[in-house]
């Protein structure tokens, strides 16, 4: 199934698979992208949809098969079945401001991309804690794969699982700041943006049914309600490269810019 | 291990899985790759061995839960899992050419890739018949796919299937005909190769153990002789639109040029 609606993304023209809804109505998002934005971003998107599918299938495997990854597994899953490459790849389509593929492709840039969406997926793992611990759920996240191959308290994982989360994003602003300088103004506008998506992440989990309602998603608006004004801290709980052993996102700590 | 290959392959630096045969050797190409080619060369390839591993593990899929697909699936599976992706890929490194992104990004030369991706797997279809047969192997393959789904006869199958694939190449080589005058210098050499790719595909087929050896791959040089002059045909056994519905190629032959 995931095969088919992928590739009616791919297919100009009719919808390949016209019995299929989910088909059709990816379909029919490719086709208003594809009037609006140039055969290189609708590509882009394309690529990234195709990368989310696959992320969720290993995800969707690790449960069937009962299997809780490694950290460095589990963010290299995580970094694809998040959805937020898809989602970013429609920043350029949206600001009709291509970024020139130079640019794009550069080591720098693919990794300030993924350096986001890791930041994105670590905290809806966050903010899906209470839920997942109200209904009883090991699901995967960072925090369960942290307690069971780390042997650490949920205490201790929670500590963990944001320090993690906060190198990240300090590596990110602290590498974008290094890359803007010499960033062609597409290139600026999309940088720009990866941190619009950071905030706004945290501002939607603020609001949506998903995180708020602990025992049942459908329940809306959802029965905790989100503080008027969330606590904040301008301190990072760590900086610097990840302490534990993770190859699969340890090069953003390389010389890229 | 699929997942961490391909990780490997996107790690610039240190090879993250240094314990891993594969994951090492995959790494040393793409290092290699890093230090002739763009950025922009070798994500492209990047993406294409991603397309390919997970073309390989929907056929592994299919065999072990005993699946025949129908001969729509059956191509667009075959488009990533027969390898094509990453060999083309390689042909703007090779060359030192790179295709600018708004050209290889146009429908007509992403369907062009396509197309000449399509040609070679049913072409190696085709050459892997005698082994399959020899062993009583019913794998997924074009004449099988036939056979099972449109209650054809083995030879009814073999015209289809041959029908099918002389259609696409007949339409390759009149699209890129008509790309051909208005691309760039780049885009020329890699529409070219492909060309090249279809025809070296077949003269490989007449010399590896592989297709040779009908009951032992690994018998060298192979206990059957390619005849020394191979018949070959200047016409066609069909030509147009394919006469099954398969919208996963279908588009092909649409106004693209």
């Amino acid at each position: 199934m995931a095969a088919r609606v992928q590739r009616a993304l791919e297919t100009p023209g009719l919808c390949p698979y016209a019995d299929d809804p989910y088909a059709v109505s990816l379909h029919d998002i490719s086709e208003r992208f594809r009037s609006c934005a140039t055969p290189v971003r609708v590509r882009r998107f394309a690529h990234a949809h195709h990368a989310w599918l696959n992320g969720v299938t290993w995800q969707i495997a690790n449960r069937a098969g009962g299997r809780m990854p490694g950290l460095d597994d589990y963010l290299t899953m995580r970094l694809h079945s998040a959805g937020g490459e898809p989602t970013y790849a429609m920043l350029e389509i949206v600001n009709a401001a291509e970024v020139p593929a130079h640019e794009m492709d550069s080591p720098a840039v693919t990794a300030l991309t993924e350096m986001a969406i890791c930041v994105d997926a670590l905290d809806n793992d966050r903010h899906s804690l209470a839920k997942g611990a109200a209904r009883r759920q090991t699901d995967q996240n960072v925090f369960t794969v942290l307690t069971h191959h780390h042997r650490l308290t949920e205490q201790q994982a929670l500590h963990e699982g944001i320090a993690l989360r906060d190198r990240v994003l300090v590596r990110f602003l602290d590498l974008r700041e290094k890359v803007m300088p010499r960033a062609g103004r597409e290139l600026r506008r999309y940088l720009t943006d990866l941190g619009h998506g950071i905030r706004g992440n945290t501002e939607w989990a603020l609001r949506v049914p998903r995180y708020l309602s602990p025992r049942d998603a459908t329940t809306a608006p959802g029965d905790v309600t989100a503080p008027e004004t969330p606590p904040f801290t301008e301190t990072p709980l760590a900086e610097g490269p990840p302490t534990h052993h993770l190859p699969t996102i340890g090069w953003w700590w390389d010389d890229l810019a």
